[in-house]
């Protein structure tokens, strides 16, 4: 329902800077905005924060989906002049500077899309409908339920082929995420599969991973992409490379090589584009659907309008294309222009992107990570890998109490979320 | 979709018992039969046993859904000819020995009904489609998503009757479920609410509770039903005893007093029926939908099948009613049946319930308990029920674990769960 009145944001003396999205980019930029004479509306269609670098342990029954979401409202707590609103945001209408959301009309003097990103299909129909993406926390646990349910599904049939079609894992993408979850599931396989299900001992769970490009994490260093294919293979895992997806009907996977392969459990991590209410100059917006910047972080054509994070293309010498769509890019720009808008606009500084080198992990003790010309693989990458995403977490919660969490759950192999709370409906 | 044809169940040379139900009645039977000369094949329409005396607790963000509900193949890990089916059992067919499910057919050659019960609303229509139930995990997560998403609506609006709806919550029902969740929510008021929504600082959480008898907990001593009593008030909940409700729209609670309250939060706790499938014979089922028993829990009239815990009603002279519905009932009737199972039926001995006394918590270090004519309160009542509640969760999961995040969680006063993770849809 669309309310055309306005939403109540009480009075403030200060100019109103509104925030669509509570991920990354805008937590950082309403922290660093602390107590500054501004009034900040901060707004999300979760009551949370997600932490999205783990939401593939949630998928894999690795962690409980409230150790990484934390509610908004507990880290602003005793802020001045902030506000949080729960709502989807509809439109911008930069003309009267205000957006309008399903409780009604906010207006702003900034506006910042701090809107993220969704999966990108890329007009693949048939596999938007019957895959499921790793975007957020209700496509993680839909993740996890459905394939506890299609693995129960195999368990009950004496069928081969149904045993098979429900115990085949196909990961779409080899980036971080597609990588993670395979590892992730690779340990599912070894270590919770054979004794939860003795019945299916003759249907070892099938983990394939399908990359279009010549190479696993393409994104970082040619030594980190060869060592963690060897580590997936050494797992088990499938990897085709150069290979793509051709089409999807919820059973066959037809790939580009002619081969098919007979899976229920398709999870999307190929891609992703920009997210954000309609509004924005159509000029402004790039073929992965991200909105154009300045070197400021200012939407080109548009006054008052920022956007950071993954929804912005910011073309520089060094990232032509815009910097990449990662926690850290989110993070400096949503700090940057918090110091950029405490300042008169002509002292403004143009952002530059500090880039503190790339991380992912294949499993437990199992990690690449690149700094520089720097390359490191194993159990020190993984002790790295392990304290950075907990330094990153503890920012929200309880530190002591995740700290024992987390690492109680990470080391042990034990995935103990293996439960269907709400079971899965195929979309289509 | 029915399938007639027969569910797959590996062959055994054991006689099969087909237990429906994994609560703590079929949970403990299951146990004591471990590795014994029977093929055991446990139904259950989740891929969880669920610790029900603590849902409250996930309803009132205190505790995340996973750590209060226990994948199924986990503790039956390793067992022999142990065989767990998750699906609905639709029917009983006495005659031919055989249950039929979502997914076809089953043999048994002993049938045990350890179904558990359900929320009864006697009849109340618009209460059942208004109010949400405390009685599944389910439940508690929607109790949760409503509050929490109510108290956001109150928080968007600067209508004073919108934010009195909003921020009533209104329990129906004195027990133990009752009274919990009351003292639950009146933590949640006191140390989470003024901080999390300062907007609403004149709006503060109203808690009702209403309770048709003449006084709360009924079921355990006078003085733990006073002393309960005080502690309720005393932490501001509004206790309306000798009173019932008459109907509910979604918006009005209306009271046998006259009396009407405004909420858009009803949590039903009032009452109980016994839940099973169809096919046990009309005359010995009981007006609350029990099963009538004999001493060795086999339901009258009917060969080799049998009914434990909340479903089963065994009538004694001591209670001439049936056993009280909680889980002592249902561990012990599940552990003393594993004992009868194993013997000749000549030999069998008739179940007697061991009477451990009462617990119940009002909140941190409040709480009742009676042990014969035995009682304690505060601190100490409080240190039992914590005990008491640990030892028994720890049989299911790492103890270590749970025992640091549960006493961290019990411990603190910051209810870090209110997450909206799935949003509730009101049912009409």
């Amino acid at each position: 329902m669309t309310e055309s009145k306005a939403v109540y944001i009480p009075p403030c003396k200060h100019p109103r800077i509104v925030i669509i999205g509570a991920g990354f980019a805008g937590i950082h930029l309403a922290k660093a905005l602390k107590n500054k004479p501004f009034q900040i509306v901060l707004i999300d269609k979760n009551n949370f924060h997600q932490f999205q670098p783990l939401l593939y342990q949630v998928a894999t029954s690795g962690l409980e989906p409230d150790s990484i979401v934390f509610p908004i409202r507990k880290i602003f707590r005793n802020y001045k002049h902030f506000v949080f609103r729960m709502t989807d945001v509809l439109s911008i209408n930069s003309k009267n500077k205000n957006i309008t959301t399903d409780i009604g009309i906010i207006n702003y003097d900034h506006l910042v899309l701090a809107s993220g990103s969704t999966n990108n299909f890329y007009g693949l129909k048939d596999v938007e409908s019957n895959s499921i993406g790793l975007k957020t926390i209700q496509e993680s646990l839909d993740i996890r339920s459905n394939i506890l349910q299609n693995i129960e599904k195999a368990n009950q049939s004496d069928d081969d082929a149904t045993r098979r079609l429900h115990t085949s894992i196909v990961i779409i993408g080899a980036g971080p995420a597609g990588v993670e979850t395979a590892g992730a599931f690779a340990e599912f396989k070894k270590f919770i599969y054979p004794k939860d299900y003795p019945e299916l001992r003759n249907f070892p769970l099938q983990i394939h991973v399908i990359e279009a490009g010549k190479r696993v994490l393409s994104a970082m260093s040619e030594k980190s992409s060869k060592d963690s294919l060897n580590d997936l293979e050494k797992m088990q895992v499938h990897v085709h490379l150069d290979t793509a997806i051709k089409s999807y009907d919820g059973k066959t996977v037809e790939l580009s090589s002619g081969e098919t392969i007979l899976s229920s459990n398709l999870i999307w991590t190929a891609g992703v584009k920009g997210q954000f209410p309609e509004g924005i100059d159509a000029k402004n917006i790039t073929p992965s659907n991200r909105i154009e910047v300045d070197l400021f972080n200012k939407v080109k054509g548009h006054d008052s309008i920022f956007a950071i994070g993954d929804v912005a293309a910011m073309q520089t010498e060094d990232y032509p294309r815009g910097h990449p769509m990662v926690a850290p890019t989110a993070i400096q720009q949503g700090q940057h222009l918090a110091k950029n808008l405490q300042l008169e606009e002509a002292n403004w500084k143009p952002f530059n992107y500090l880039d503190k080198g790339s991380l992912a992990t294949i499993g437990k003790r199992k990690a690449v990570a690149d700094f520089g010309k720097l390359h490191f693989r194993g159990k020190f990458a993984w002790f790295i890998w392990s304290t950075v995403h907990l330094i990153s977490i503890s920012g929200f919660k309880n530190k002591l109490r995740v700290g024992l969490n987390w690492v109680n759950n990470y080391v042990s192999y034990d995935k103990g979320n293996r439960l269907i709370i709400r079971k899965y409906k195929p979309k289509s």
